[in-house]
């Protein structure tokens, strides 16, 4: 009898997630005569009625180059820890991972391949071990998951802020501006690093390394004197100054009302304008980062993960994730995948490159 | 004896500037066989010791894609109103005109090519009833001039923006929100009404329509009901809500500090976010809309101002400003020419076809 | 009893059809309550069996920003010329314009919107004058239709050779190299012409001007001494030497196999390389001119064109096609469109322009 | 004493050879207070008078984000083999590296970077055993090189096709047509490869799998009838059929030109036309590939490359080219380098994958 599998894709949405989809339905169709079900929005369509639709290869035709996700996605729905509104308004966390294997019973399921992040991987897990036969495929913006040497999106996204860094040159120089530019790194800096480096930033600000704000000042005094009138500061959303100055950006913070802001790109303009004296504009690029087209690397990547989600199945090789390892993409356990970070060595090549190029980290 | 010619741009920065400089340079060296000077920040290169350089035809190669403008740019520096500090502190404004026009007659300047905005085009004329042979080159990225049919710059800017919007409605559809988009244009809604039509906006609101938060609202609700469960929300940063909400949005804007959180966008978000009930988030483009390189449009029109202008210096045409009209590009009076504002008219053409198209301008 | 419109899209395709489909649909859907019906492949779709679809809101989700058209087009097609095979093999043209009207009939269409060039039109105005109730949209990417100021898809095609241009700039550079670029321009010069401003080519040969090889020689060897040692030269399709060379070019194409090697431009290209002693590229840009996502332009005019199509039925205006006069959309007759050619200017402002910047047009 | 360092560009021009350029001098002075002095022409720069410049930091300020080379470069002057012409007008190969020396000599050279490919690299290692202190940077558009994991300018390259399928998929689409791209890859379809997988490519065709036409209709045929239409062949131009093909290929060339053409591409049109009866249109890529902005990932290798560049010279570790191996880019002999050819692995994981994909090898 023909095999139903079923995918979801969970978490903040990303380039390649519908590469993924369709990675996945021609694979399981043409080669292997599967049956494909798409969950809708991630794990919450799987609570409750089920919400689904059957994937054909009409289905997933042009969808390769566009962003975002076909399946719709959600942050909600952990279903070991499902928010209930109760009589009283309030709300509670309740177990209703009972209703999801229903449902996946309900759809006929064989397998269930789960795209996302930390989050949705350790639900894929958990559902692995009560007995679903679960595929894994991570998906995380800013590249902070150890177990594979990179992942789909990333790429997109350093891409998106090296053109908006590219624009936001002709501003500054023109107009002999600061300009810090807070991107998406909350606990890598691998977007503000690379970015930064490719779109000629003169500051970098990550999680990795606390920076003191006295170096950063230092290094754009020193520019400035020897005739660059306008500096670009790059900051990972993370990234905090170390122990001395951390009372210091707490009150900046209150001061200027940073929280609301957005965060600690507002904090450290405030500073630069302070002790620059040098006009200061900041930029949020926020969503932004994580729309449109993924680049021809990603397409590529996210297709490779879902014909080998699909390879994994037919192998039985369930509790699995797929992870580029090398020039290969290969299956590594879910369970020692999440929860590993991925983050930036404050020693390694790429960090000791951007000073050689003349970057300043803050330190 | 060969004639000296000024050129100095003024005002924020705006795609063309290079494209006019380079226009003018061109034309100036090699019909005409005059010496062109580049004056630096705008009008504060002409105040204290002049800051200048010759432009060659080699100073301008390879400018015409660049953003930005090679002379520099500045907001301050009107000769007529200029700050400075004095001995305890505090900042006075006195007129340091007659600086501006001996440090013209020690460049030896012939003439003077101002291009800039509304403020740079008021000082261009005060110095051309001075006696000053001036020629004015409009620029405005919210095309809110009344005197050229277009200015260079804006359609880069709708550019920016459209692709934004491209990148943010996958991310809308995904995770079924509403994002609302501020974009610039404070007197005038170009920009939104022209980017939120071609980037499918849901929502239009621009200055020259006060919104009712009840139709923007009652609109995304009949949307929802149609089946789309993501909406698209332009906001101009000059838009503002009629008569009876003005309270209610000044208050918002106080709980939500929306002064801090970027004006109108935030307060529309928060507006939307409890009467849909929708996850909403806020994306404010800023300076994104200014930089990077210029659309052909925009080459091609700045280049044709520019050298226009060095035809109305050998035209002796003073006092004029260069200007597109129909099909072709002429010169009318400066003085003509500012403070009156080009606004989008509420019955007209565009903002009819953007309803037809099913955009909501929130009326 | 609801109205029953069609529409079609004929001849080559051209960024922005989908916008103008999408502006008729939604018009028609919301505004008048209307169906919509979509025929297949241009006219060919109404000859034989009918191929056609309804046109819901929902077919036109997300097609806005997708060049091409999704009702398919075709070249062949002409009902009253249309090539049938015979027994012997042969080929005849017989007329089928009967098998139109009653496939209208047939699918009940109240009024037909067709949207394409100068063919298309006057297919269109054919049917008209045996009484069907059409309306025409203009579509012609080189810009070459008189009846309207511009056409949507001209603008995206300025762009994408602009950005080709760009290109190859750095590597004709890097090398010290000519490289002739051919683009699209039969018999208007339009995409060469603002392509090549915008571009900073060196060279531009149009259908209007024709050119002397020895002039194009002496400026760029004058450019050559100058110290530029590289060249782009930006060639129409249908430009072509001037009579006493007429001849000479003749054998170069014979020589070089020039009608095989795509014409004009390999043409340009060996005599560069015979007067210059430089090497010498060509490449042939084809089919990318007219593929992708329309410009923001491109897309606001081309749903302009089709609200207003809508309307024109609304107002029973049948025989008229939709047209850009100065700032607004209106309708002019099909038959006065036809066959006014728009031709670029040889003594016009943009062509002076060019020759301000430094650009020899071969004369 | 000041260390002085020279650097050059070899063989066809490559986005990213300008941040090779940055990172080098950035890392020379600022880190080892060396001169650097860049030769301009590739090798062609040190016969006869020396033709070169000091590279300051202000010579390397905005280069990292443009296209092509500062310096030059040309696929003449191998000095080992150099072309002179001789009295009688024939030419003749002479050794002139003892000028090469000479001028190195002359120039006070204390190192020389060599940046370019197999041509470039071996005359480089010819030098350095004739005692020139040498260092290679690897260069490749095609990323043919063994040595190296991945060269920069190669991900460009496959940026600028993916994106040029992208565009033709909507022509192709809408008129039911076969295109046929022809790209870059002589002796290795990585470029074909990637960007057909990432372009969504129905046929690849590539030098490492001799391709059967009769596979490659039999393909498209099917895919006819399940309702598609239209196809995408994506062609590297070292691309050849299977034995028994060989012949029949010539003789298309033969009786289609195909040689003046531009090669395959037009062979494997001329064939589909005939086996299809499908409309058939070819794109040659050709020299688009090769400009433009380098993508961030080639930005960021490059300037590791110039950083590491300086370093190996800084440790004289001379003989050595620098390499990218797994995460970090270390130095390798060049003499190990030259002439090992990295070709796809017809049996590898991406072949592999674009079959599940359904895209068709031509086997």
């Amino acid at each position: 009898m023909t095999k139903t599998i079923a995918i979801l894709t969970g978490g903040g949405d990303c380039p390649g997630l519908n590469a993924v989809i369709r990675g996945v339905v021609r694979t399981a169709i043409r080669c292997y005569g599967w049956r494909v079900v798409g969950i809708e929005d991630g794990f919450d369509g799987l609570v409750g009625n089920p919400r689904y639709r059957e994937l054909t290869l009409g289905s997933v035709r042009g969808i390769l180059q566009r962003g975002g996700t076909i399946l719709g996605t959600s942050n909600r729905g952990n279903p070991f820890s499902y928010a209930v509104e109760k009589d009283d308004g309030s709300t509670e966390l309740i177990d209703v991972s009972a209703q999801v294997l229903d449902n996946l019973r309900q759809i006929g399921a064989d397998a269930l391949i789960a795209v996302g992040g930390d989050g949705t991987l350790k639900i894929a897990q958990a559902l692995y071990e009560r007995g679903v036969p679960v595929i894994g495929v991570p998906k995380t913006i800013d590249n902070d998951l150890r177990a594979t040497d990179i992942t789909f999106g990333y790429r997109t996204a350093v891409s998106i802020v090296t053109e908006a860094l590219d624009r936001l040159h002709t501003t500054a120089e023109s107009h002999q501006r600061a300009i810090v530019v807070e991107v998406m790194g909350r606990d890598a800096g691998w977007i503000a690093l690379e970015s930064g480096i490719a779109g000629s930033a003169d500051v970098i600000l990550i999680p990795e390394i606390p920076y003191a704000m006295e170096r950063i000042c230092d290094a754009l005094e020193a520019r400035c004197q020897a005739g660059s009138r306008f500096s670009i500061v790059v900051v990972a959303e993370g990234a905090y100054p170390i122990a001395g100055d951390k009372v210091r950006q707490k009150q900046a913070a209150e001061n200027f009302g940073v929280e609301r802001l957005g965060g600690i790109g507002a904090a450290v303009a405030a500073e630069l304008n302070e002790c620059l004296g040098m006009e200061t504009r900041v930029v949020t690029l926020g969503h932004l980062q994580r729309g449109g087209s993924p680049t021809p690397y990603d397409r590529i990547l996210a297709s490779r993960f879902g014909v080998r989600a699909a390879e994994l199945i037919a192998a039985s090789s369930f509790g699995q994730m797929v992870a580029l390892k090398g020039q290969s993409v290969t299956g590594v356990p879910i369970a020692s995948a999440v929860a590993q970070l991925n983050r930036v060595d404050p020693q390694g090549e790429l960090v000791r490159t951007g000073e050689s190029l003349a970057i300043n980290f803050g330190r």
